[in-house]
């Protein structure tokens, strides 16, 4: 095991002043270091950086945990993030596959959690319940599905809010059978039977019934779903004049179902996804959606976490992120949504 | 601070048992390990988990360090990873931006790479001679880039080889004036440098010019940039019959640009992308591309990862995945693409 010592003998420096390189002090010369970094580099030193983080009490690494890194949602989530912590801190990202261990693993500091100085959890499966058996811990803020809990800040968007801006403009335009298409209609996840609920809040509004036969909520938020789904629609006997898709990936799947039976979007059938990821901008037709501020939710769950990191022990907040609905031609047809786009101040 | 005595007075059980707990020790009663966690929620006890990775020489902690974390492609072989490691370690993920100094501070253990017990690094920038001033450290492999050395364990695939083949699909059907697109022409990553290698050897092959005009590698490799570089094509004088991009991304954009533009695909203009991510299986027209052999890079790189962890000091090994040519509607039509489809087995 090569030690400390070995290299300050190689540089011929002090232990000193290789564990100042090691440990990024500002105050050594260039030569210094570029001799100090040779001669750790000669006898293969390894610095105990976990050692380290035990001195200086923090790692410089925050954790984010989604359910699934490879849902576009979250992986635009996550750039937004590494966005906002800048230089300061690397953002590692876990994932829990939405599954309530993994969760309570984060939660509860079993695993690794101890080795990050702040975490931003995104839960589909643990209540308010399990979270109030939490203890003090490393500082953790809360994103996306709305658990009620005073005892953690929450960055979240107005779901329902959302969904029902996004069908109202379905209804606005003269669309009187409206589809909701994604997820399990006994949902597992909180975030979609809010934007179920916005969905029937809207049709009521509109004076529209709600009709079992176009509720298709019948599997899970990818593609596949979607595209699965729309085929039972068109194959039923309650074909809609509209879908609004619990995501845009569904949504992405739902095009595409269309476009293979030939039917023409948006004139003879309307789709509407949720989340603005960039597929939909590329799409052909580009799909209407309701964009979360991305950048703010980073921000501001930052913010949070950073006051935590500071010592706050005030209770937890609950924080509303902006949305907004982007009108392309999924809903609007290529003229109408060219309209929109030079209409629109562009995003934030 | 709450200590372990705390917890184990509170649980009425002896230190010793508090640490089997912590430690997920398996001879632990349900009933006692109960008690011990409620206790642990009561007193907001946090287990110190990095001394517990000192004391134990192991983390648990395998990084994977890739340029972007928001690229469809990295999103893809993420989860691949995920699924080859299973419960046994836990994935963290960070991104490099491509910016050498990042990807310096992972190979040379500055920074925070001593929490790993493995690296697996897909590099952009790093050349050989600087790979070869590290002494030894983290178990690392490289992935994605070709990177000559040998002192390290590297997972690629037939960039050039798998290049030629999606050309070569073009020119079988009789395309003459194929495009290359995507990335710069003096690119800084390797990985284009051979595709568009590849691309040229076809063209050769058929006996077919390179042309300059044909050849709109103008920016970057992410969707907006296939959509202008496809745009440039359309205008300038040299219209192509069949454009080879050199990822999925780019010939996202440049189908939404032909789509826009009325170009009829694949009867005017032929499409092939590279990588296979989700998207383009969802896309109208779907697209034919490149599919690397995601899973088996996952496991053949964790594979070699174990035997390095393991202690193996044996020379560096370049090891290549599969790769195959998948055609789709954006080169075969609907028709030809679903015969396709049915002739293939589907992917293991």
């Amino acid at each position: 095991m090569v030690t400390v010592r070995d290299v300050a003998a190689r540089a011929g420096v002090s232990p000193r002043t290789v564990s100042n390189v090691v440990n990024e002090h500002p105050h050594v010369s260039a030569e210094t270091r570029r001799r100090v970094e040779l001669a750790i580099s000669e006898t293969g030193y390894r610095p105990n950086l976990t050692a380290r983080s035990l001195r200086q009490g923090r790692s410089g690494l925050i954790g984010l945990v989604v359910p699934e890194v490879d849902v576009p949602y979250f992986a635009e989530l996550t750039r937004a993030f590494i966005d906002v912590l800048g230089e300061e801190y690397t953002l590692v990202v876990d994932q829990t596959d939405g599954r309530p261990e993994r969760e309570r693993d984060v939660v509860f500091h079993r695993g690794r959690a101890g080795l990050f100085d702040g975490l931003i959890l995104n839960p589909l499966q643990l209540g308010a319940d399990e979270l109030a058996r939490r203890g003090p811990g490393t500082p953790l803020v809360l994103i996306g599905e709305q658990v009620t809990s005073e005892l953690f800040d929450h960055v979240v968007i107005d779901n329902v809010e959302a969904a029902r801006e996004a069908v109202r403009h379905l209804t606005s335009q003269g669309r009187r059978r409206i589809a909701v298409v994604g997820g399990e209609r006994e949902s597992w996840t909180h975030t979609t039977m809010l934007r179920a609920q916005g969905y029937r809040e809207a049709l009521e509004e509109a004076g529209l019934p709600y009709r079992d036969g176009l509720d298709a909520r019948t599997g899970a938020l990818h593609r596949a779903d979607g595209a699965r789904a729309m085929a039972h629609l068109l194959s039923s006997g309650e074909r809609p004049d509209a879908v609004f898709c619990l995501n845009d990936l569904v949504a992405l799947g739902a095009l595409r179902t269309l476009a293979t039976a030939g039917v023409r979007v948006p004139d003879d059938v309307a789709v509407v996804g949720f989340d603005d990821v960039e597929d939909g901008r590329f799409s052909t037709p580009t799909l209407t959606t309701v964009a979360p501020d991305k950048a703010q939710i980073a921000r501001l769950a930052v913010e949070r976490l950073r006051l935590r990191m500071a010592g706050d022990t005030s209770p937890g907040a609950t924080i509303v992120a902006d949305h907004r609905l982007v009108v392309r031609e999924s809903t609007a047809g290529p003229a109408r949504a060219e309209q929109e786009r030079r209409r629109r101040p562009p995003p934030s």
